[in-house]
């Protein structure tokens, strides 16, 4: 397991945690911090241009661990599967541009009034694969997330290790992993699935699950600060060969958005050094 | 796959679901409504007296279809464990004495300041084997309730359909498993995992999964109201051989707790004959 105590290296800052910067702030915010990484979602992205991103952060040197997100592929019918997979087509190539190692993909959720689960689970094994052939020719290998349980209607019904790893034994090479602490902390296969999925586990993303959660979506905890045995997580995870960044990736509405990016950076810093 | 269009055998009401109400006022409201099963959880009994709490069940006529409930084993030391395991032998007389067909248990969740879930899980493997010999001297099946992950933390670490059969496999005689269709509805694995559990499921609890939840705990839905294939996973249930209650349960503080409960019992009925 890797030392990170003196590390400020493997720390990506995912924008979602400092929700309030655009793309120049979080460039600017983590030159300033000495952090090397970020993972930016596509909004900001978008917003301060693709190519502009793109020379902004090789400017800076960044790595970009990741982009957030595409995915989203149940849809209610045939043109709105096709809308949903050109604009994937479209986050590759954002990926591509300005150089993260992977586009994070989320399955989502069940079409306006379905309740087939099934189907949608289906939906999302075939767009997958009719993304995966422009994600290889781009060279942008795609990391499915499996998102916790309580997100299955309306965000992700890929839910599990075991489901993301089966569908990339299906689909084959350039599809891997995103693994998330908060989604799967409390598998109770998590040890077996994690060796399971090995070397296809390609980003690795942490916070902490609070106790009260209040908020469905927007009250995760800053590393640390809640229940989840990050340490134990990690050690599994680089057991795997598992090298690369954590990315602290915090929706928090009522506290961390709340608070000055600047703090935020230097709190996820110190808190990669000591309970990631 | 039964047919419950003129159902009223085999409809229990959860006293959870009319809040407000009284063990007595259950009682009666179920008999003015035709309705011959009620799942009571403990508080109602027990502040009507359990002596007195069983007779006027026996003097209605009315079956109970469980007790709700027991469990929440975890403790952060032994005298919390004792206290624990006393309570739930008192939960065990208590079913007895109502004539409930079986208790239903959750997990409980990591003890306070723990991050140990799989301490967590050992110390209910642990409670419910020290449990059983009183729960078999009495008579009363325990139900084991696997919960939804997002109550991991704080309610119970027993989560998956799986983990309740482990616990089944390990344990013997006595334990069976209660299978409410909200904490499981979003297993890809559940096909299997209910044909697995076969005639260890003792008991079965229905509401819905409704998009958006607004709240982790307290908004749960009325059957049909939400996104849960209820008669696929019915189908699979009763495909076990299970021919007991449905068992309605919704914790709904904003909607169906604000609502007179007379009228929650009309709908339940009618959900029951037309979508459970």
């Amino acid at each position: 397991m890797r030392d990170l105590s003196n590390d400020r290296q493997w720390l990506a800052i995912n924008s979602a945690t400092v929700k309030a910067w655009s793309l120049e702030q979080l460039v600017e915010g983590c030159a300033r911090a000495g952090i090397s990484a970020i993972a930016p979602w596509r909004d900001i992205v978008q917003a301060a241009g693709v190519e502009k991103a793109g020379n902004l952060i090789r400017a800076q040197g960044l790595a970009v661990s990741c982009l957030c997100r595409g995915g989203m592929f149940p849809a209610a019918d045939e043109p709105g599967r096709r809308a949903v997979l050109d604009d994937n087509r479209r986050a590759v190539d954002e990926a591509a541009a300005i150089g993260a190692r992977c586009l994070v993909l989320i399955a989502g959720g069940l079409p306006k009034d379905s309740k087939d689960i099934t189907g949608a689970r289906q939906q999302v094994h075939d767009g997958l694969a009719a993304l995966l052939p422009h994600a290889r020719a781009a060279g942008v290998p795609l990391a499915i997330e499996p998102l916790h349980p309580m997100y299955a209607a309306d965000r992700a019904c890929v839910n599990t290790l075991a489901h993301a790893s089966d569908l990339c034994d299906q689909l084959g090479a350039g599809l891997g992993i995103a693994l998330d602490v908060y989604h799967v902390w409390w598998d109770p296969d998590l040890p077996r699935q994690i060796a399971r999925a090995g070397s296809r586990i390609i980003t690795y993303h942490v916070c902490d699950w609070l106790v009260p959660t209040r908020d469905v979506l927007l009250d995760r905890g800053m590393p640390g600060d809640g229940v989840i045995d990050l340490r134990g997580i990690r050690r599994m995870v680089e057991a795997t060969g598992y090298a690369g960044h954590c990315d602290v990736e915090i929706f928090s509405a009522q506290d961390w958005w709340k608070r000055e990016p600047s703090d935020v950076l230097r709190i996820c810093l110190e808190r990669h050094q000591t309970v990631v």
